[in-house]
């Protein structure tokens, strides 16, 4: 079973969820329908049974109890940010929300912890973290609205992962409620605590086809001091290599980024940002780093000057103020917005960061020699070896054209990850639209012992079905 | 089955075995029957059929899946310092010694990694990333014998856990053998690879209960800067974690450790280090942080100051060399050793940081209540919540009685940990000596959950059974 397959009527259904949650916790309306039955890709039409807000782990284990009995199909859903389908009910399932589950509760000082509802906003959670004097350090472009769980079951990474990981370090402990409807509370915050199968870290990245996070106590950190931004010019891809081992192995970087000139121009276009200078490059790095001493900032200079004198740099500018280092993460940070009216086709792959050149040149080559009139926009965390790439429909061609082209590319980009032994989604998750290219990244015998791995904590198929992995 | 039950001769056993790995790779002489069987504990007697040495993957493929077909029990052997009994084999196993998969390999300046055999010693590793101007920085007291294949079945922590996390947080790929003998190649070496169930999570920790790490990539990292260690001496437990709390605030530690003043006075009265200042102390905490600059020696020096004023710290002193600082650290770290004279009782139990000292003064209550003429001695990674509790055997108290009263300690000691929320296995594993108190940390639920997940990898049930969980 991939999709909902229960005998029950509509109406049997929201009457025994109502009886679960309240009557005003569940929805049915058009409106709640289409807009929580869809994350950020817009491939699938949204067709859920019900909406389901459940307020407890205790309601979501009533829920997973009623679903095993009846055989209905679940989807959770967080903020709705998701770029892969992972949190779409296109099949008529019922969509459990974690909007009512939004407590953060529980800090304490001493472990630097919090206990989080999986409803929490990533920015809730940081800016709560900020009042305590303290940092949540897991940041990107959807912050605003997606949520802890959803970034739990997707393990979330964004613009800091050199230094601070993805969401999947920052979790201390987990309660879940599996497929079979049992409350699992997976670590207990512990820092060391080895007893056996880590299960807390299948959950994480799960996608939520094992079970639903309902609450997690997460880490926090202390702040970051006197963040620094460089962007530097460089002459050709290889030479963003050379900076990035040249400061890594001597600054903990807290981020490294790269973008290509042509992005950049575009986002310098909308007149927000400056040029960071004037110097032609064709290719810029940015780096982050705490300048906690002015000896920090001297080591960073030296580093700069010995990558000018190498030839791997053009051109240079250093931050001086906090204003100034925001500006310069617009740079990078805008071009995912700034290239949206080209209805750009979408990538996110990685591999290891040493065999990133080859491998970008090896997709260029390809997409150029068979599509010479798209204009390929990189950008990514390629301290992670995460590139994301974009392709920009040509204006005169028109949307179904392009993106059948496009499939045709997914196809070589996805061999190509083949080869360099890539992961086809660094950060994004599989969902659906992933799904038919797991092979790539993950052998067949990888992918039997998954769907053996989901069988044993939800036997009937019934969470979050049909993503991920097909059930055989 | 929980032990070997092939119907095969010891003969056939041994022949099958030679064609695998060749004449001169399996050994059955009383020898290294005795050496091979058994790991630091000394509780149950080694008794294995025979100890099969693999160069390959491939070889340790062939004796899994000769170990299905003939229902042959294996235990895997690194360098047997294991405190758990989780390799031992008492039962008539194969053991499976990867002393000839000691191979350290395809480094990559890059990506700071290398590709290690299972067989390689934790110090090879750490001297080759030395070599190459880099730091693995997993270290621990039994770093000169035991295998990272070890390390990474018990998930090995140790001194720095604080800073560089658990050994999990160091495999970047793992080559695997299940139990139902397929290799598979996980994660790749990447760093952000998205695409559901991340299984290396399971076989780090697995205690090789699903299959047997035969090689893993590596991360290293860059080498530690000036490393500066203050001891300080406290008047009362509860000022040790004020004392964690001022510091960790503000300065990234590498280390947190403590230890008692009984502890102390034994080591000192060795007479190879001194006491570390005159004024006497209840407890010492021992601090280790980079003194990159000039400025970060001057910050740790007013916190210290603060810590004065406040009351939390009696007296400290601050290393001014490498020798020094090692002298320090001597204070800690001689401790194990020393007090093995008095036939130790030990536990390595860990809970949440802020819950620590209610914890140890509950178990000490209950102790010196039942048992005033025992002895016990605290230290542990305390940044971590770890705490190791030794309790001494009084002189004139006769072996076996010690080690039936420490029996009943135990179950106190575990009762105390369940109502804390703790491990009953910090860092050590589980094991045969763990494993009857393995539902004091995880539930009913978990431990069924975990049985499942075993019988996905290794059906038959031949991998390292009866160490870590019984299959019903």
């Amino acid at each position: 079973m991939t999709q909902s397959q229960t005998s029950l009527s509509q109406a049997e259904l929201e009457n025994q969820l109502k009886a679960i949650v309240g009557e005003d916790k569940v929805r049915t309306d058009a409106d709640s329908l289409e807009t929580f039955g869809k994350d950020w890709t817009k491939i699938y039409p949204p067709n859920p049974s019900a909406i389901v807000f459940p307020k407890t782990t205790e309601q979501v284990q009533a829920i997973v109890k009623f679903a095993n009995e009846h055989q209905v199909a679940l989807v959770p859903s967080g903020g709705r940010t998701g770029l892969s389908a992972g949190a779409v009910a296109a099949n008529g399932e019922v969509v459990v929300s974690f909007d009512y589950m939004n407590n953060i509760s529980g800090f304490n000082d001493m472990d630097k912890t919090v206990r989080c509802g999986a409803g929490v906003i990533t920015e809730q959670l940081q800016n709560y973290a900020e009042e305590q004097g303290l940092f949540y350090p897991v940041d990107f472009a959807s912050a605003g609205s997606s949520q802890i769980g959803g970034n739990i079951g997707t393990n979330a990474g964004g613009i800091k992962v050199i230094r601070y990981g993805m969401t999947r370090d920052w979790v201390a402990g987990l309660t879940v409620v599996t497929g079979k409807g049992d409350i699992l509370e997976l670590n207990k915050d512990l820092v060391k605590n080895n007893t056996g199968y880590d299960m807390r870290q299948l959950f994480i990245g799960g996608e939520g086809t094992l079970g639903f996070v309902t609450e997690a106590t997460m880490r926090l950190t202390r702040p970051a001091k006197n963040l620094t931004v460089l962007v530097l010019g460089v002459p050709e891809f290889e030479a963003i290599m050379s900076v990035l081992n040249t400061f890594q192995t001597n600054i903990d970087l807290t981020a490294f980024e790269f973008f290509s000139d042509k992005a950049m121009r575009k986002v310098v276009a909308r007149g927000d940002v400056p040029a960071p200078f004037e110097t032609e490059a064709e290719y810029y790095a940015l780096l982050e780093f705490e300048a906690e001493t002015e000896g920090h900032i001297d080591q960073a200079m030296e580093l700069f000057e010995k990558c000018m004198e190498e030839g791997w740099v053009l051109d240079g500018v250093m931050s001086q103020s906090e204003t100034q280092a925001q500006n310069l993460w617009r740079l990078r940070e805008d071009i995912s917005e700034t290239i949206a009216e080209w209805t750009p086709y979408k990538n996110d792959i990685s591999v290891v960061v040493s065999k990133v050149p080859p491998f970008l040149r090896e997709i260029e080559e390809i997409v150029t020699r068979e599509y010479p009139d798209f204009e390929i926009i990189w950008f990514g965390h390629i301290g992670d070896g995460n590139l994301h790439l974009n392709i920009l429909k040509p204006d005169d061609l028109a949307k179904e054209i392009f993106f059948e082209q496009c499939a045709k590319v997914s196809t070589w980009v996805f061999e190509i990850v083949e080869k360099y032994q890539g992961s086809v989604s660094a950060e994004h998750g599989v969902g659906m639209t992933k799904k038919a290219y797991l092979k790539y990244t993950r052998s067949e015998a990888e992918i039997d012992y998954m769907r053996a791995v989901k069988a044993v904590f939800d036997p009937n198929n019934i969470m979050n079905p049909g993503k991920l992995i097909d059930m055989k």
